[in-house]
């Protein structure tokens, strides 16, 4: 016997049903104060430890449809729950009640010639779209970080999730009715046919943003087809270039190792994770070989240009030739491609190229650094520290709902205020335009 | 005779190798110095000086071949230059330069626990692309602040300017290369054809931002159409809500009569002229035969609803009934809607459905006022001030590439800064994540 409800009998609301919901809900949650959304989220974790036997069960059930269905260990991993797991996600929820609250924040305040008062107020993005895969931890980040930057969000897990997702996201609703917060704040798509996705994603006139979080297809598929605004991220290919001013003594070859194993190995399916070493003749010369004997011990397959190739072949190394498109390629493994650059000119050039996530530089020379750091345009440059570190945690965030490459609203690590936009307050009296 | 130059023999690029050239250009942009950039933007307003019988010829070629394709007067105005409005435009490039840098401006600066040092500084969006309709002023406007904040932009202006664009942007480029900018810096897509555009729109690989400037047909098309992210803005509905506190005396009625005035009638074309007026029914009783008075004076038709027309035909004052459709509709032309609501509440729902651009109310309450700045979510709100505020230069942004009514990215006037987005630094003494 398990408490999974069974399905409604009503009708399943559209997804615009849900988005008017979810805007009147965020108009609500808009103009609370910090300690009632505080509050309301300790009430989340609390439900989630109260109830952790429920949504256990419910997850187990998805978990078991999932080895029916055929799915593959890694994702049946990232949809697993554990009692484990499962306090971390709570554990997370009464982290995000401690980090300060952006909304309400004046960013600017001026008083114009003409004696207006001129002032810009940091506002929620009002309703967010959320659109990712089998990990129901993701439900209860976003949900959290939604409610408490005052937004209201609709939730697009994957199908495998639906009996974990309908779980939390009921308790999510509780907890916030008790501290007199809308539950429409927090909705689920319950019916993961496509359809219903392309819904969401096309309706503007209520969806301020789009977060997809998930693989490069996800990622195409909302760019191509929604009107309202995307945030792209998550996707991308990390260099790391090595200079030889760095490996000039066996303390710098050493580091270089770590940094560059570090980069590679510590969370291969990561964003963040190296996908190719640049290195100039010389660099390869000095460190290659120390380098790459330790990404093999750590089971890393390389895949050589030319020049690195010979040069492994030599110190009989494993390593397989690279092909053309083993370069501006995302590996999410444990897979690296080496490429020879003359300098650091032609690292820039390759980096334009291929990069716009993590790229990183290992440096003794502060010239060669700043040129670096001036010219690489990703979303981070890292000079001598691993690429693992562009992650909002790390970056001193506290969360992250996402990791942005594009451009627009947010680069990098998103946290609470990039889920936050500003309004302008002008203050008169009387003053008209001549 | 005319210096107009001919179509070139050679072929036409197309967009997609027009981006290619100014992502390389925006490249070399993005890291130049301040003061090389604002030489070359002196060099720009010079030349444009130097060069105006050029620029006026060529531009009277397209007014008079406008004229023969039958555009309509308003269209005809805002395409015709003259000496007066060139030395304008070469005025605000002047003022352009006068304006800070936002590129290299560190956001944030921390030190983390593991001795990383990481920062946000702020660099060019990159490539943007700029689609906008009759006007050249808008070239060199937006060239110049895409100039100044270090981003190649891609223009398209109408097909009705296509020999002042191609005088200008050649113009704008010779200037450029004179102090060793590139000249891809500022491209013009000569080829009015749609399909171009359609192809700018999907270049999402190249070009960072799209930002239209037109009506909202051009808006829906570009959000409709573009795989870029697109800012939209200047469309929207502006209200106006009088509060009866407001108008108690003679000297507030006066000033309610000023104030709604110029929000209506000092620039009625323009995106933050007044759309719709609110009114309590004491409100309107006291005001509204004094503000209306005013208003069909100056030319302007009332559109009201059944209660603010029976007053105002007890006045015999004109006014005709309202439709459905003239609420939630911008005019853009000396017309305005009359809405009666019961108080602040029925406002705020009223604003919250229709509302997202400029929203005021006149009032002498501290309380109302700040209920309205709270829980109008608009890119502007204004206190007892004209709606025609919500301009860059008057907000003292000093010049705007367009006016935001989205809420990722920018809100409300869009300036320099706005051309921005950061990038993290992480600088490291060889630090791993463990």
């Amino acid at each position: 016997m398990t408490t999974v409800p069974e399905a409604a009998p009503t009708r399943v609301p559209t997804v615009r049903e849900q988005a008017v919901e979810a805007r009147r809900a965020g108009r609500v949650l808009g103009t609370l104060p910090t300690e009632q959304k505080n509050a309301a989220l300790r009430a989340v974790a609390a439900s989630l430890r109260r109830h952790a036997a429920e949504i256990l069960t419910a997850n187990a059930l998805d978990v078991e449809a999932a080895r029916a269905a055929g799915l593959n260990d890694a994702l049946i991993d990232r949809l697993t729950l554990t009692p484990q797991r499962l306090e971390g996600v709570a554990a997370d929820v009464d982290k995000v009640v401690t980090l300060p609250d952006p909304v309400g924040e004046v960013v600017s305040e001026v008083t114009r010639p003409n004696g207006l008062k001129v002032s810009r107020r940091r506002v929620p993005l009002g309703v967010l779209g959320v659109i990712y895969e089998a990990r129901p931890n993701v439900t209860v980040d976003v949900a959290t970080l939604a409610v408490k930057s005052g937004n209201a969000v609709i939730l697009r897990g994957g199908k495998e999730t639906v009996r974990s997702n309908a779980v939390l996201v009921r308790l999510i609703g509780e907890a916030l009715s008790q501290h007199g917060l809308p539950p429409a704040a927090v909705q689920v798509i319950s019916d993961p046919d496509r359809a219903r996705m392309l819904e969401l994603l096309r309706l503007d006139d209520l969806v301020d943003a789009i977060i997809p979080r998930g693989g490069a297809g996800l990622h195409r598929f909302c760019v191509e087809n929604a009107t309202v605004p995307v945030i792209v991220g998550g996707v991308g290919v990390v260099h790391l270039y090595l200079d030889e001013s760095y490996v000039q003594d066996e303390a710098g070859i050493e580091s270089a190792c770590e940094l560059i194993g570090n980069s590679k190995v510590q969370r291969p399916s990561a964003c963040n994770a190296l996908d190719t070493l640049l290195l100039t003749p010389t660099s390869a010369r000095l460190a290659l070989p120390d380098v790459a004997r330790r990404l093999v011990a750590a089971g890393v397959e390389l895949r050589a240009d030319p020049l690195t190739y010979e040069l492994l072949q030599s110190h009989g190394i494993a390593a397989v030739p690279a092909q053309e498109d083993d370069f501006g390629r995302e590996f999410l493994a444990l897979t690296l491609s080496l490429k020879t650059v003359a300098g650091l000119g032609e690292a820039l050039d390759f980096i334009a190229l291929h990069g716009n996530h993590t790229d990183a530089i290992l440096t003794r020379d502060p010239v060669q650094a700043e040129l670096f750091v001036q010219n690489v345009d990703s979303a981070a440059v890292m000079v001598n520290a691993s690429t693992r570190f562009n992650d909002g945690a790390q970056l001193g965030l506290g969360a992250e709902v996402a990791v942005s490459t594009q451009k627009l609203h947010a680069r990098g690590p998103m946290a609470l205020t990039e889920l936050t936009t500003t309004k302008w307050v002008v203050r008169g009296e009387g003053q008209v335009r001549g």
